[in-house]
Parts: structure tokens; sequence; C-alpha cells
């Protein structure tokens, strides 16, 4: 256990080596990811079209496939420096236990109130809204990341804060709520009687536990129907792995400064927000032909868009109000079982992870709910923090890659991205606990029967 | 808002920088705390007495007076490096909505799964304990940070882990305890049946929440009729403020390194750990007058054992078993309201902070419930960090401070300690925005009634 390292166990950049411009990986692709489609005339949805639902920066963002940098504004990385740089840890302890000559590095995007990465988009998104001078943003929120983040943001920014949380996410996780309220956020979970489309899926669906598609639906319904309002999302959409650069390029910057070149890149996949923003600038070398990386995505077996999913144009929302993306999809009306714990419960995927799997540029795994918390749990005990659910997904896999290594001997350096803490998950982790955890994978008959409902497109 | 700051939002001290060696404030102190007593014999404690129910090399550091320095073994080190140096935040944000021309600065703790300062000395306890060959700790927790750290700990080392935690604390945190037990930790709410001691509380009082002074009872009960087992302690005690003056060991260094004198220096005070830890060098430089600082220790108004207790001897638990103290008191049989969100119940103070203030070197001051919640929602909607209720004490202090410039137009340097996060205080916001929250402040005669029943030494 003797410190007798030459890297530290935790890399911090000076902020005045962090990011001054997001990384645009769209302008290195050479088949760039698919335009949105309007979802009544199939064609590409236009920056005016989207101006009605979107801030008119942020539209103009999610339309941009060519410039590779955007300057990040002043305020914006001003309120980056209250909780970033946030650290890059060698996990020598991690490595101790597993026995491995593997080299196992994390990104902790955890060291914040949000408890994840989203706050570097909620903060991005919530000062161009008020760039705009409007007066509020919705949004929904499935684990309650998200939700946190942009309430955060937008009592920093004076903002108002409509979120919808998926309604058993509301249920499970009562404290996520009460710290939005502190942060001044209105919190209604859905399906609501609040909206038009909450009000025809629970009659349709009296019982639902809710989804992301359909919270997206009621917090878009909302947006569009009140002035001065813009609806605002976590995941997916370009602009979002836009902001969420800024986790890849701190990375890369930490490696650089240490002369550390990655081998494996590893993050867990809901809508791609995480991994998009982790594995940009390596992606984008791996683009231009400069470098070359394993890159795994790692999703929920319960919920498996690239490995079971289809590549095709889909509704991002349950209530098929929203843009259609070609992305990877289990159809929109698809909901993961109540039984799967945590966020990663999107339908889809970001169109940019979509078109880069596709063309064969990262590779992706699924696993098992309960695998996903035994290695949690290995990590908490060794490298003391207890990480999101979520996150654990991107450990299971760096722990079996690292346990590859020690058989085979290899020195391989992997980089994983450690999203969030598990805090507000107890009622999942106590679950494990009791041994009342259980993992579903769903049927290829159940899929089957969500993708033929996808639209012709 | 623009960054032109010659200081960064946050100062990260390098890991070579991070102190090797604890400071030893009583090294430096005329007036020494005054002896832990028998409770039986009312002689001094010695060694071999202590040594059954505490650590060897805890014990020596204990009844150390003289010796200004002890250095941090190299297992310490290397967890510390896990979660330290932690930040030492510049509050630019809360400043500018103050509109105070104070500079505010803040010691965050709080970035690590425990949620506070108090794995600085869990895992000092528990290396020592592991180093000693033992099987096994036990201890109490009131709001449970101080388990979780010492779960965190004992995981780390492969020690067996008995939490008494406080029955009110149990009950309004459920997931306090699941967060342990991911630790492997043994958590039984106090008073319980499993000791004697319980059992004759919960025959007298049928009722009771609980209190720390009764957990402690019980824990050093198991403790000393278990071969291999030892009790350890989160507070109070000498060796504790020991462990925790690395946190102003790192204060000190990080206001040296950008040239910065701090005027003020605020704490939250229960039993003394995150205020004796932070005040260390600063207290040691006013002793041999190398400086001065105004030191302000912060109580709450419900169990306010600086400003309206005695300084006298007094058992530190509830059963009457433990060494007594001299120390500010409100009496070992004082519980305080259950209405009392968070931790800091304590009935007594750590008897270095007592001789402390006894000597008028430091000040003391007591604030209302409603009024630090206030101060925390304030504090968390423009610096982003949802503090826990015992932090927010100090920050109600902060503020008022910084307030008080404002009028004066007095540029003062404020440092305060932000001990931890309130992620399971949500029960505490929750009745704090409902309206439910009240302040409670004992009168003068329930404090006569407790003090009356001090021991005669």
């Amino acid at each position: 256990m003797a410190a007798i390292n030459d890297v530290p166990y935790k890399i911090y950049l000076e902020e005045s080596e962090m990011p001054k411009a997001w990384y645009n990986l769209r302008a290195d692709m050479k088949n760039k990811p698919a335009p949105l489609l309007n979802p009544g005339t199939h064609q590409p949805m236009t920056a005016e079209e989207l101006s009605g639902v979107f801030c008119a920066d942020l539209v103009a963002q999610e339309l941009d496939n060519t410039t590779p940098y955007f300057e990040i504004p002043e305020e914006i990385r001003s309120f980056y420096k209250m909780y970033r740089p946030s650290p890059l840890v060698r996990a020598y302890f991690l490595e101790k236990a597993l026995g491995t000559p593997a080299r196992i590095y994390y990104k902790f995007e955890g060291n914040n109130t949000s408890g994840s990465h989203k706050l570097n988009s909620a903060v991005a998104q919530a000062y161009y809204a008020k760039k705009q001078g409007l007066k509020g943003v919705t949004t929904e929120t499935g684990a309650g990341q998200w939700g946190t983040a942009l309430s955060m943001a937008c009592s920093f920014f004076d903002l108002d804060c409509k979120v919808y949380m998926v309604k058993v996410s509301y249920e499970q996780k009562p404290f996520r709520r009460e710290v939005m309220k502190v942060y001044g956020a209105d919190v209604t979970p859905s399906p609501s009687m609040t909206t038009e489309i909450g009000r025809k899926i629970l009659a349709e669906h009296p019982g639902t536990t809710g989804s992301l598609g359909c919270a997206i639906s009621e917090a878009v319904e909302v947006a569009v129907s009140n002035p001065g309002y813009r609806y605002v999302l976590g995941s997916v959409l370009n602009q979002v792995l836009l902001h969420q650069s800024v986790i890849g390029l701190e990375t890369k910057a930490a490696l650089d400064k240490y002369g550390i070149k990655a081998d494996i890149i590893i993050g867990c996949a809901g809508g791609g927000s995480n991994l998009g923003g982790l594995i940009a600038p390596f992606m984008g070398e791996k683009l231009r032909g400069e470098a070359d990386y394993r890159i795994i995505a790692v999703e929920p077996a319960s919920c498996p868009s690239f490995t079971r999913g289809v590549f095709a144009y889909d509704f991002c929302d349950t209530g098929m109000i929203c843009p259609l993306a070609k992305m990877y999809t289990l159809g929109c009306d698809f909901i993961p079982s109540a039984n799967h714990a945590g966020g990663l419960r999107y339908h889809g995927m970001s169109p940019v992870l979509s078109q880069l799997y596709d063309d064969g540029l990262m590779e992706a795994t699924s696993v098992e709910q309960t695998k996903v918390f035994e290695a949690a749990e290995q990590f908490a005990r060794v490298e003391g923090i207890l990480p999101a659910p979520e996150s654990s997904h991107a450990i299971r896999v760096a722990i079996d890659e690292a346990l590859k290594c020690k058989e085979t001997g290899e020195e391989k350096t992997i980089v994983f991205g450690l999203t969030g803490t598990g805090y507000f998950d107890m009622v999942a982790y106590e679950k494990f606990h009791n041994g009342e955890m259980t993992d579903y994978i769903p049927t290829d008959e159940e899929l089957a029967k969500y993708r033929a409902m996808l639209p012709q497109v």
C-alpha cells in the first residue's frame, strides 16, 4: 500500500488547464448523425421549427455538424469552477484487490450535489435559456440526477424549473424530490393529470410506473404551450454530448499531463450523455486516424438498445410529439421492467453514438443488474466511493477487463467514467442486500412487439 | 461573475503538500486539558486502564499533552489520498449574493461517501485497531456520519464494525443504515435490548428516542465484554482532535500558499471534532503569540453546552461507565429535543476546546434551527452544495459576520468549516420546507435540573 507511485491518486487539473471550448465530435465524423425529422412531414427539422421547443443558441449547437469547437461562455466556466475540474482517479486499491497488472483510472463526476455529470449540460442549457430572456424551462427526469442538476442550474440563474419525474423513481426516491425543492423546482410524478398526454397515457395504462419517454412528452407539452418556456433534455441530443465533452477533454488533458495512453475506455450508456462526453476527444483522435482505442458502451440487459435494438428512425418520446431521431432503439413504447433500478431506462440512444456504433467505431455490451451491484459493492469497499447504479455498469466491465488482463498478464490502461454517486439509490442497494434484486431480460418476442411499432420513415 | 480572480475557486493542495504529521494542539497549551478520571476512584485514568477500552496507540495519543507532532502512518496517508486533500473553496458566489466586501472561504470535507470530515479519524482509529491485531471495533453514531465513516474504514482494513445508532436518527435516516451495510457494518438502534445498559434505559424510559450518551454506553459495554474488540469514538476525545488537525493543517497550507491571512475562523461544534481540527494550527499560532484570530464555535440553541453549560467533570455517557471528563457540559442525562435535526446532539464538549474556551481563547455562539436551515438553503442555491445541518450552523454565522462587514465596509477574511453534505438529511429539509420545523430552546429550569445531577468530583 506504499505510495511509491509516479501518478497521484487523484489528478486534478489547475483551473487554468480546464477546457475553454467544448469539442463537437460530429465535425470529425465522416458519416454524420442523421438529421432529426419533423414527426408530421418526415422532413429534416429546421432551426425555426426546433426553436419552438429549444432555446435558439441550443438549436444552433444541435444542428451544427461541422464546427469542431464551441467556446464555453465565461459564465458557464465560472459555474464549472464550483465543482470542476473533476478528479481523474487512479484506482490503486481496486487494482490491488483484483491483483491485476492493468492500470485502472476513473473520471469521477459525482462530487457535486446533483451527484452526477448531468450538471455539465444543465448549467449550459439554463445559461442559454436565461440569455434568451426566458421565464423558465421544463424537463423530465428518471433517476433524478438530471432533474437535480437542472434545479441547481435554474436556481443559480433564477429561472423557473418544472420537472416531470418518472413515477417509479419519484416513489423510490422521495429525497431526490426534496433536493430539487431546496433548489426551488416544481416536481410532478409522470404520467400526471397536468398534461393532455399524461391524461391519455393514464387512461390507457392506469397502473403504469412511467417511463422517460412519457415524461419527455409531458415536459415538451408544457414547454410549447406556455409562453416564455422551453424544453431542455439531459441526454440523447447532440447539444448535450457537446456540453458533456468537458468530461472527456479533462480526462484527456489529465492523462496527457502524465504521459498516459489509454487502451480501453468504458462508459455506461442510457441515452449516451456520459459516454458521448467521456469518449469525445478519444473518438476524435480515432476518427482522424491519430490514435486507436477500444471504446466500450455498457448498457443494462433490461434495456439493451445498442445490443438488441435496431438502428432506425423512432420517436424520442412516448407521446410521439417530439422529432424523430435515427438511433439504436427498442421502440418508443418500450418501458424497462420496474425491477430495473436507477437510470439507463431510455428506449433509444444518442444519434451520434448510434452512428459511431453502426460504423464499427465502438463496441457495446450489456450486463445484468445483480452483477452490476456486486461490482458496485466491491468497488465501494476498496475505493471508498458508493457508486450510482448507472456508473456501476461501467465498473462491472472495467473489473471484467482488468481480470482478463490478470489472466493474460497484459498491463493495459483502462479508463472508465464514474458518472455519479449512489446516495439516493439506497432502496436498490437494500434490495440487493436482502437478496430481493432480480435480473430481467426482455424476451425476443417482447422486443419484436415494440420493434413492429416503429414509425415507417 | 467574470473570473478575474487571483485566488482560484477551489484551492487543492498537491498530494506532496499534504500534511505528513498531525498537530497536537495540547503541546502548545499553557493550561492543559484536565485528565480523564476513573469513574469509580476519581483518580486520573492510567494508560493501562484506558487500554481495556481503547487501542494502545490511541491511548498514547490520548494522554500525550506534550508531543507537538505525530507522524501520520503511511497506510493512513494512502487512504487519505483517496479523498483528500479536500478543497478550500472561495465562496465567490455567496459573497456576491450577500454583497459583502468580506472574503469568505470554506474548507469542504463532504467529498467522500461518509459525507463528512469524520473519515479523517475513522481511518486512523481503524488502522491502529488492525495494527494491534484486533477483531473489530464498536461505536455509536448520531446523525450517521461517524458510523458511515467507521464502516468505510473497517471495510478497508477488514475489521468487524458494530455501530449503535441513536434511535431517532436510525428512524429518520434509514438510508444511512443501508450505506453502512454496503460497507459490511452491523447497525443497531440505541437504546437496544442487546446490552445491559440498553435494557436498563429502555425499562426506565420506554419511549426514548435515544441519545449519543446512551449509544456510547452500549458500544463501550459491548467492546469491554468481547475479547478482541475495542471502542472507538468520533468526537470529544483528544485523539480525535489530533487526527482532525489534518483539516486545519490543509486549510492553513492552502491559505499560506496564496498569502491569505484569516481574520475569523468559524466552525460548528457538537463534540468538537471538526472545530478542534479546523482551528488547531491557527490556535497554535495564537497560543505561541505568532498571530491572532477570532475563533467562533457555533452550537445549536437546543444543545448549548458552551454557551449555557458549565465547565465541570461529567460522564461522557449516559450509562456512567466511561471516564469522567472535565468539559463544558449540560449534564450527561440531557437529551436535546427530538425536533432537533442532524448531529451536534452531544451533552458535552471536547476537553481541549473547553479549556481553550474557558481561557478566553475562543468565542461561542448558539443559533436556532430554522435560521440554520435558512442559511443552508441560501448557501445551496448560490454555492451549489447542499450542506449538512451541522455544517449549516457555521454557514449561518459566516453569513452573519459577512453581513456585518457589509455594514462596516470591512474586508475581513472569513474561513469556515463546511463539514459535510446533507444528502441524508432530506427529512429535515422537507420539514423546513413544509413549515413544520420549530425551534426549541431549553429553559433555565430544565438545564438546572440536569446540572444538579452532575457528579461531585
